[in-house]
């Protein structure tokens, strides 16, 4: 696999310095790994001097780096955004060399029952379920193993990984006297557009009304959304996270790993939620919010953890010394 | 899809007021989405006022707000408990209009082993694997892309979501200098009747025995289940959560999404556990019990996070500050 | 099912005392449930009073016991390990009495794409599907429903249970005003001999270069790695663990459940990370590391939680006391 320099700054734009644009790039790298033959980018201006001992054959910059730039044998290239550059160069690189294809239409071990509607330039990979009544958009891919239950409906270029489960039944009961009596779940699942979906994530099911994911939203792999969710536009959850039923996530937010959010609640626009944090209450301002015990040797964390269970009376000892010390 | 009231009331019981039995109600909504044509409960009567406000064309209440129900334009309907009277509404409503139907006997994309026993009126759907010695009971539903392992036994009306694993390998090794030694996981699970197992959802075999799920027992997505586990009658756990080998559930209990319950320790009946709490040790007393870290501003929880590392000393200094206060 | 007590002294060594070779043993019993016609063993010493009570045919046990296993009146084989003895009796077990086999060669249900490579020996089972480009060594066996994506590597006697995902996509993206920007995953996952991998697990694709699981892992349920996530040799992890991307894990290390690595931390050989842990920090000593809030009642925890938000104000005020009464 190769891709000649020039060939690149077509495709992707920049100002190529110091470069052959005949350079054969075998790899993208990161500026470490990289070699003469390598494509590297250098995201964090602080890194500069990395960026300079690296033996990439190109580096993509930020023009606020290029009189470092300068001093490196190699070539480099200036671009606005070397991140976004290098999600971008990545895409190219895939599609160049065609690899992992995603073929449109079904192939033959997958179920698409009766019923369902599956847009001709969709992918539906080896052994997904596609049940009466789903919807799958233009250019969507179900990769491997992928349910989309009866009702649920995917925009365009939804990207869902192996083993996803859309539209299992959302998670209600009525007690009668001590045993649990189902609530059918009669909503589905709405997917928007350029929605990605990781590895054995699941999103059920609304009770009435159906769980919203809105366009733009990236969920990593592991993670629950519980029923009548909603989740606002471009917003992304790492893996493990968990969304109790009927809680509303707003635009733009960030959910660490194993982040959980309870049930009813809502966050708004612009909320970034650290990993491992149980939010357990409304969030209306935008924000970075935390919330998980520290680590610590074993033993430390057993003496802390004995005190924290008495921390309230502690704080009554330190009242009780403070009106003390005033009296006396 | 649509169902005339008086329909509604005879199926499911219940004294109607102010009603037409041959309104058309032509969806279950909540007292805030619900219009004329639509029939919504009130389960909590605190919020009495917003059932007043609704547009439903009936309302299901419980006795004890007829005379608030009694102000309203529309309908009502008084039942015992309105929250079941709803559970039961969504079945009917789902059983009447052949909603996802699961139709009995084994899709053909589903492998079932020789040596299994279906149930002729069990549902086994698309995608599904059922090996060699297991058992699926009566009327049991395995959605979509299920796997049930050798030797597992499921009762009657036992659901279970897209994905789940019944019967994958506990987690057991003996460790010989260094290396780990696979202990063979020589017993099956058995699970009892009206149980639902959910999405992606894991239940280990026994090592030696089984795992046991007892009957009523309804368990969310994503869920982990370790070998030997044995869960009472009628206990639900939510989204995420984890239960360690061996250790043994009593009945009726509750536990909130992700929470984690260690191996080899007892639950007694009636505990509720909180979401994200992790339990540690036994509980031997019914009650609702708790422990996560409360979320904060991120700034707010560094500082409080990073004294919580001393807070064994803290404890000390406030001893010490005591014992001078005395003798001073 | 049974194997006569001589056939498993033959098959895995200890000296048999007060025994009959002939012995018929019907099952592997824990020392309580043991009976007369089944063979138990105590790991832990200090449980001797257990074993003298067992009424098991025979216990085997470590040498330093022997003088308490005389007092009773069964058989006992000494052997060096008990454990491990008890893990590779579950083996031979298992293998005698053809338990759950695993046929060499790919299930007619499965889906092995042109351009994989799956070993004569090794067993592909139902439902599975091993993507273009895979490799699946000697003896390695993927029970029901696994994926194995393009260009993923399994070595040799890999074990991979029910669900589990190899290779689908990192969580990558970078961010354009606002909207997130893909970056294709163009490594693989590479993994060693010897390994396991859990139901419904999910081993990511690396960005550029590949996750690598190396030989001895042993990863248990519900379990996600990242991208580029490194697992040194022998490390285990139990269930609903999350590694993040880059995170590297050494060798010999063990992860107790749902403890959580954050993103390109280094952890050193032979750390030990209890359950439900955030690992928010590199480690490079080797140890024991806790970091969970403990378990309340929940009105307790309740006051303790809220006072927590105010610790570090409260360390503020000890200081303000201990000035006071210094200058006092």
């Amino acid at each position: 696999m190769s891709l000649q320099l020039g060939q690149i700054v077509d495709a992707l734009g920049g100002r190529l310095e110091n470069g052959d644009r005949h350079l054969q790039i075998d790899a993208i790298a990161s500026l470490e790994d990289a070699g003469p033959q390598d494509i590297s980018f250098l995201s964090n201006p602080k890194l500069h001097l990395q960026m300079q001992a690296s033996r990439a054959g190109c580096v993509a910059i930020g023009p606020r780096v290029e009189a470092e730039a300068r001093k490196r044998a190699g070539a480099y290239l200036v671009v606005d955004d070397p991140y976004l550059f290098f999600a971008r160069l990545t895409q190219l690189w895939r599609r160049h060399h065609q690899l992992r294809p995603t073929p449109a239409g079904v192939h033959p071990s997958a179920v698409v029952e009766e019923g369902a509607r599956v847009h001709p330039t969709a992918s539906i990979g080896p052994l997904c379920h596609v049940a009466s009544g789903a919807v799958i958009g233009e250019d969507s891919v179900l990769t491997s193993r992928v349910t989309v239950g009866a009702g649920c409906v995917l925009g365009r270029r939804v990207l869902v990984q192996p083993g996803a489960v859309i539209g299992g039944d959302g998670f209600g009961f009525a007690n009668d006297k001590g045993r649990w009596v189902k609530i059918e779940q009669l909503g589905g699942v709405r997917i928007g557009d350029d929605v990605e979906i990781g590895a054995n994530t699941c999103i059920d099911r609304g009770a009435l009304q159906d769980t919203v994911i809105a366009s733009g939203v990236k969920i990593d792999n592991q993670v629950q959304v519980g029923h009548n969710v909603e989740i606002g536009e471009n917003s992304a959850m790492a893996g493990c996270v968990g969304i109790a039923g009927s809680a509303k996530i707003g635009r733009q937010c960030t959910i660490g790993g194993a982040g959980m959010i309870l049930g009813h609640l809502e966050i708004a626009d612009n909320v970034h939620i650290s990993a491992a944090t149980v939010v357990s209450r409304s969030i209306k301002q935008p924000g970075h919010y935390t919330g998980f015990f520290p680590i610590d040797d074993n033993g430390r964390w057993e003496k802390n953890a004995a005190t924290l269970k008495h921390l309230h009376a502690l704080r009554d000892r330190i009242k009780a010394l403070e009106q003390t010390q005033k009296n006396g």
